[in-house]
């Protein structure tokens, strides 16, 4: 339990690849008990490390000089890149020479190659992408942040892979955000369970009766901003589309003046003395500060960090990779699906139905 | 041809219903060649016509005392309460008696009254609720608006059931807002023509076949907002939390104070100057401007207006009814779904793949 971890992490993945990632590196270990495996181009980074007077032993570095770029085909060069950085960082996990995974790098090359290297959990049926953003905290919550899962792993999924994404979310929050006993939500268009067409009427009725999920019931599109529950369980398909609207929202409050409305002179005013609270609103919806966007299901944690993520946000990713390790999430992941699954498909209640 | 148009409206559906309602109707009769069928309760009606002094012959009343609440279930409202004034502003229409119907009333009640008493359009599968959002405008379009159906008629729907909804936004638009050759887009969770699952894939490829729908591709979440597309063609379920999404975040933007990240005091004032700023963005956000929701597929024109309808907004309502019933919006929907069903289905088609 006393030896390190190790965290391999993906030097080339990310828009200012290498020299953010190796900063965020150095930052990481000076602040945490970690040890880095870093993959990648050795010159560039041996370059960099010196360069930053770095002289430790806490970083490792595995050398390739093949990357995957943002503008890519994940399948083709997952395929065809055998050596690419995020490749070897995957094997290094699945090698067991790494407990974690982190990559700014392209999110598709990122979970392809988590999923062609790293085994799912026992048990769970699918992995899932769970973003972190801020809310309004309506509800006063032990923090102001949001977890909502799948944003984009799946399409569409079953009732049944809905309520493992709850406790797949509910475990990860309760261990890495502390918060006991997190309520979770399911996305749908009306707060009635009858809301949704069958499947999401099923997940509804299952997650009810699923014991050690704090099921709260539906939200709304309009809740999703307030902060009045812990974590949002959706379809891949319909995450992806939320998390993407807000996106472009952010981006048009960021550039409000240019909306085609009258404007007074003192909202101009206004507006130019918000530029920067602007650009905080704008920071403040980017995962990139929470540390980036945790993989769930795997056997071993992977995180993919945004693309513009800067020193601090791969400093803050390799921290919480750290966290997940120690407070064991995939382990707590792996019990809890047990647990689920084996009332879910009890023999008793078969047998039940049967004689 | 030159006979007046008589529309339908719901005295008493509304926030501030029947006052606003009436006020509205009266702007709306002063400024259009409309004639106006008042559903409600006569007394109060009357009270109200007198009190602003009008004196002309363009409003009829039919009396009842039923009203729908907005906490009312639709479903055991519309069914119990034959006498309500959104029912019997439906009853008007599909007597003959109105050519539209507009009620700012409980949008399930709305939707309801008009199936329950308003045919679909002959060939048209499944009606559609409408609504109309400003964008940024990014591709300098005719307007600044934006077009996305469904948002809530439907749960689930199919792929042709999906190009029969850009059909009747693409008729809509061309129209009612006079954009020659909309442009279509297909919400989905990315832009290549492969995403999104089967359902998705089947509806790209039966709008790229589709002539005289301008089907531009796929569009992301944070597209929604940028103004690149006419139409934005999604199922009813994505589409209403899209929709409440953005209610959410406008909302949000609306008391960006309380944010919980550390404001300089220029950005305080910058607030308290934009405070009024704010306020206009949340209500160019509200579809009460644009004259409210169409719900596309019967054969008369329903236009479900906010329950926060102002005067204004009851008054474009009105005048958006007068227009769509005066550009024939209906028998353009009925000729361009028979076109398109003739071709989907050609007795030629199936027969070379028999032979």
């Amino acid at each position: 339990m006393n030896q390190p971890i190790t965290i391999a992490v993906d030097a080339m993945g990310g828009d200012n690849a290498p020299g953010v990632i190796i900063k965020g590196v150095l930052q990481a270990v000076r602040a945490n008990p970690v040890k880095i495996i870093l993959v990648g181009d050795k010159i560039k980074i041996e370059d960099t490390l010196k360069k930053l007077r770095y002289s430790g032993n806490d970083i490792e570095i595995v050398h390739t000089v093949q990357t995957i770029q943002m503008g890519e085909s994940p399948k083709e060069s997952v395929h065809n890149k055998p050596d690419a950085s995020i490749v070897l960082a995957a094997k290094l996990v699945s090698d067991g020479r790494a407990d974690a995974l982190v990559s700014a790098g392209s999110t598709g090359a990122v979970v392809l190659s988590a999923a062609k290297y790293i085994p799912r959990i026992y048990g769970v049926r699918r992995t899932a992408i769970a973003t972190v953003y801020p809310t309004m905290n309506e509800f006063k919550r032990n923090d102001h942040l949001a977890f909502m899962l799948d944003v984009g792993a799946n399409v569409h999924c079953s009732a049944e892979e809905l309520v493992q994404f709850a406790i797949m979310g509910s475990s990860y929050v309760s261990e890495v955000r502390e918060i006991a006993n997190p309520t979770i939500s399911l996305l749908n268009n009306g707060e009635e369970p009858s809301k949704g067409g069958e499947k999401m009427q099923k997940a509804y009725r299952m997650l009810s009766e699923t014991s050690g999920v704090n099921f709260i019931g539906n939200i709304e599109g309009k809740d999703v901003l307030r902060g009045v529950t812990d974590v949002i369980v959706t379809e891949g398909f319909v995450g992806n589309i939320v998390i993407k609207t807000l996106e472009g929202a952010a981006k048009t409050v960021g550039s409000l003046s240019k909306l085609a409305f009258k404007m007074k002179w003192s909202w101009k005013i206004g507006l130019l003395m918000l530029r920067k609270g602007m650009q905080a609103l704008k920071e403040i919806t980017d995962y990139a500060e929470y540390g980036g966007a945790p993989l769930l299901g795997f056997e071993k944690i992977v995180i993919a960090a945004h693309g513009r993520s800067n020193e601090k946000a791969i400093s803050n990713a390799i921290a919480l990779a750290g966290k997940c390790v120690r407070d064991d999430v995939c382990g707590q992941i792996e019990k809890r699906i047990k647990d689920f699954e084996m009332r879910a498909h009890s023999e008793y209640d078969r047998m039940t139905e049967e004689f």
